[in-house]
């Protein structure tokens, strides 16, 4: 049964009619994201289709000091979308209108429920993409609050980079614009940033303005196999520091080849590999591939196993994407974990193989897949989260990485963001940094209405 | 006189010695930064040497509730070093020690005092530079503080982008650090692009890591001179929109060539005038100059004119950045008076030419300037900042600018920061999302100490 208070159950059926429900069909729908975070089903579901429907919201939830939940595709890792003490999920997959796009600004804004795919297939007829791809078809609110990132952010940077302006509703229903459509700007608090990647905790992002690119004039696609994970990382760190400007480097493990093949019907080779995008004109490309294809050759690579159509390169990106599926999936009932370290890039060969050895005593199916080019790499495992024994074996294995981690100057989350699963973490890496995090919280949310429990429990 | 608590004076002479004076000459060189800004200085100064002795006097000033405002190069364009209320100015500039240059991940760590130049002096050797570089030699403290950027933003990013980390002193003497060195993260709240741009308003930027660029092994320059100025901006536009990733691109009136012959001894075309940097492979450098070559032609520029030599090069941009010291100093005791606004590309050739209506009437030398692929450009005032009529015309003039960004989607700062100069618009520019600042502020600076009377006025 929904615990919430009657007047306001009452007010939200009179404001929202049927865009608000108790059902509990609706509840569980809303009460968690992809992986294996567990609690309790919101009070209720709002279902938002303006900025003004969710300032309406959170000024009745505000009365009633009751939380809001923002939930968007569903797809957060890290148990974002959980209502640890009841409330709202104000499902925002509603408001999916792409507000405006720019060619000649190489910007556009969109509500908060548009997802990226939906948004790349509107922008390729004029030649634009958006390039930040998390692995699910995420809503670009969702990717703005966590601050996701993908395999195209080692050229083209996270959403820390591509989003210009938001717009937000704060805690207590008030609408503000956090920038202007300028490139760059000095003026003030840079508020766009504090938005992006605040889980929901700090204001429920409404709309975004965000930056595009032109699709390059060409795009090409490789794997390349090695002997082992760790020349694999060597070469992709070599590529870096030699300044080539790859679109994608993604690293994946033997096992993961395996539970991409099965998933996704492919035959890949069965060896630890790099996945190549280049991206640019056709004499930088060749360029880039010559220079990345006689590094690669030093660590041991072989020569590059070129994608030869644009759907095979789709199809080679699709299954890279559904990795987490493809390994979750190898084991019926099961659900995924996934570590999100992220190091400096000269730390990367030797936290993979600190990763690797932990993994020898590891008693579920598990396979590294990353995106080296940044220093950040995941283990994804597929749990029974019915086990004790299962999620203490993972669990103490996810601390070592993030231990090692953050000693060797890294963080414990790359793009998933803290959600429950990393907040154990904050305060090892950030120190009193987090008290800051906590005075900000405080100062834009007072009755902590705004996904509370996340990032940090105050 | 000083008007410091003598309990306090006193405390800080026995905690700094020689680091801590009174003296009319220092508090006269603390009081103000490069430009017509005036006001009243501090009541004393203190050279800092640590983070330590930065946090010794945060704690000491809290105590007294007495103003602290941080000082670098005192280059600030908007009068950030103004002690409108007393209290001590900080000078960071002995804090000059680089603290660590790993070239493997591509960065660095610097304390707040450390200049541009000289960090780049340093990094040559290493094949590594650091691009992002305002007119002045100014710290990289002071540059983090007002989120500055410069000719090669339009490639490389603002300071936004190129900042991984910083360590912080709050007001109450707190150190934090507030981010890793992984490239990207999504641990909690971006401390780190809070600070950026901060101005000094919610801690004192102690150190900072910094990303760094392998220097490319192609660097070509060239200027090309236009009919007008207004095809000279649609050509930089065209250049952006076509995706061609020059590394600057630089708009330079006539009046500014002009000014900047006399001043730099050069004969440079008394035309407008858009100046170049290529960077990159060789291939891709002739492939990039091919382009825009090209685009250039189409709206009636001419050949390009290239520096024969890197010395040639160097002067050539030496002189682009002594701008500001060009114009101002054709006339004897005058100051300067930048406007700094910054709009959508696409609306960039419209504002420069409502810039060039509005200096049809104006009684002083002007002369107009930009880094017109981030859709930011300046106009430099020379002016007697004793003439009332003089200043009451310009901030006109400013004023006309600003609103007219303001309407079109631009700010009125594109990075010269708030300071004073720009306080009033901000609210005009920004809304309620003042309001969001405002909180902050208060929130990590209850007592209002640092630098107090910038960005807003509380």
């Amino acid at each position: 049964m929904s615990d919430l208070p009657a007047d306001l159950a009452a007010a939200l059926a009179a404001r929202f009619g049927e865009g608000f429900t108790t059902a509990a069909a609706a509840r569980a729908q809303h009460a968690h994201g992809e992986s294996h975070h567990r609690g309790p089903p919101p009070d209720g579901v709002v279902f938002a289709r303006s900025t003004e429907e969710v300032a309406a919201l959170l000024s009745l939830c505000a009365a009633f000091r009751v939380p809001v939940i923002p939930f968007g595709a569903g797809s957060s890792l890290e148990g974002h979308l959980i209502a640890v003490r009841g409330g709202i999920s104000l499902d925002l997959t509603r408001m999916d209108a792409i507000l405006r796009v720019s060619p000649g600004d190489l910007d556009c804004t969109v509500q908060a429920g548009v997802t990226r795919e939906r948004l790349n297939a509107d922008l390729r007829d004029q030649g634009l993409f958006f390039p930040i791809d998390p692995g699910a078809d995420a809503t670009l609110g969702g990717m703005t609050a966590t601050r996701a990132s993908g395999t195209n952010a080692v050229r083209y940077g996270t959403m820390r980079e591509n989003v210009l302006a938001l717009t937000v509703v704060l805690a207590d229903g008030r609408i503000i614009r956090t920038g202007s459509r300028a490139r760059k700007s000095s003026a003030g608090y840079d508020l766009t940033r504090l938005f992006v990647g605040s889980e929901g905790t700090l204001g429920v992002i409404a709309e975004i303005t965000l930056r595009l690119h032109g699709i390059p004039s060409r795009i090409s696609a490789a794997l390349c196999s090695f002997p082992d994970v760790v020349q694999a990382v060597e070469a992709a760190m070599a590529i870096i520091q030699h300044g080539i400007p790859v679109a994608r480097m993604e690293l994946m493990d033997r096992g993961l080849i395996a539970a991409v093949n099965r998933h996704a019907r492919l035959d890949l080779p069965l060896r630890d590999t790099l996945a190549f995008e280049f991206h640019g004109s056709p004499a930088s490309v060749a360029e880039q591939v010559e220079l990345a294809g006689g590094i690669v050759r030093e660590f041991g690579g072989e020569d590059f196993a070129w994608a030869a159509s644009p759907e095979e390169r789709n199809r080679l990106w699709k299954a890279r994407h559904q990795a987490y599926h493809a390994v979750v999936g190898q084991r019926p009932g099961a659900k995924g974990w996934t570590s999100d370290v992220c190091v400096p890039v000269s730390e990367l060969a030797g936290s993979v193989l600190h990763a690797r050895a932990l993994l020898e005593g590891c008693p579920v199916p598990a396979a590294i897949l990353g995106h080296v080019g940044d220093g950040n790499f995941h283990v994804v495992f597929a749990v029974d989260p019915d086990s004790p024994e299962e999620m203490e074996a993972v669990a103490r294995i996810n601390s070592s990485m993030v231990r090692r981690a953050v000693e060797v100057g890294g963080t414990c989350t790359g793009e998933h963001g803290v959600g429950l699963g990393k907040a154990a973490y904050l305060r090892e890496e950030m120190g009193e940094a987090v008290e800051v995090m906590a005075r900000l919280k405080k100062a834009l949310d007072p009755e902590g209405i705004l996904n509370p429990g996340k990032i940090f429990d105050l």
